[in-house]
């Protein structure tokens, strides 16, 4: 089963839901031991300006969920 | 009851809080610790680039918002 | 009276100041002290990067902007 | 007369020139002192990574122009 | 045969992967040196802050794809 | 001859080029001096962050020129 069947979904909130899991993707296609990851955590989640950007990865595949979605209109 | 249960705003001013909620509830999912993003709120708050990022963030969801609402043309 | 009642503008010159209007409520909305944003005011208006990244984003919101004028055509 | 009168161009290289003035036209307008500006100079020209963030804000403003234009097509 | 026959994918999931292929092609078009691409690789894989940056990369060269396949609607 | 005669290309990967044109545009009219650039290159060409960076700008103006060509559809 694909991790990203479709772009569509029920709700904004889903949408949501999946940009969050696409910004996640990137990073553990990129590093995919766990542990790594793990470790890093405390850095970015302390970090006023690591969630900054965190957010605005957020945001950008958040547009391209909306706009897959129609705005959910 | 959804946080997000529509992109949908009756102005560009509702649009625009809409923007910076959905900017920040990234940054809640990422840190849920209301303690933490508390402690980290001066950071930011009084760095004129963390602040510019975090406008940043907003710009690039007000877009998003805007274009769900037609512009509100 | 809303500090935004439109995204339309006469003029692409009055769209880019309603750009630059739209980056700096962000800043104004997470730190509302006007004190707190006078006193970082030399740092990013002295640093090369930090202007760059004002001016990304205006681009940003300049954008936003002028889709919903349909570009002033 | 404005300096923005209009996001038409005649041909893309003249639609870049205007990505480049709207780039620095938000810089100008947070830091209106010539000197001060003249002075960051060096900074950016000769640090790789100031470059790259200039060069990213005309991407974006680029975007917004040649979607203006209709892509010169 | 080219590296980028086209834009059009199967699926959402093959679209990921086309925009992880597009955001690593400009590393290794402005760094060809193969080795000093693996040199680097510890840097960024063991930064949170770079991960975070390289999928911020990936958001927006998947918007594009995604574009180019209707969002597989 | 201009250096942009039009976004219109025969291939995606020869709009991936002029993505790179684009963005190292950008870099030449900021620091004419072709000397200065070559200084900078093992900075950037070294730094798995300065790297990504300039994926990123080739990322934007990617998008603007696959849109021109309507993704080559």
């Amino acid at each position: 089963m694909s991790w990203l069947p479709t772009l569509k979904t029920n709700t904004p909130e889903e949408g949501y839901e999946l940009a969050i899991k696409l910004s996640r993707m990137a990073v553990k296609l990129t590093q995919p031991d766990d542990e790594a990851r793990a470790r890093m955590r405390p850095d970015y989640a302390n970090s006023a300006d690591s969630l900054t950007s965190v957010s605005h990865v957020v945001a950008t595949n958040f547009q391209t969920v909306a706009q897959a979605n129609d705005f959910w209109r």
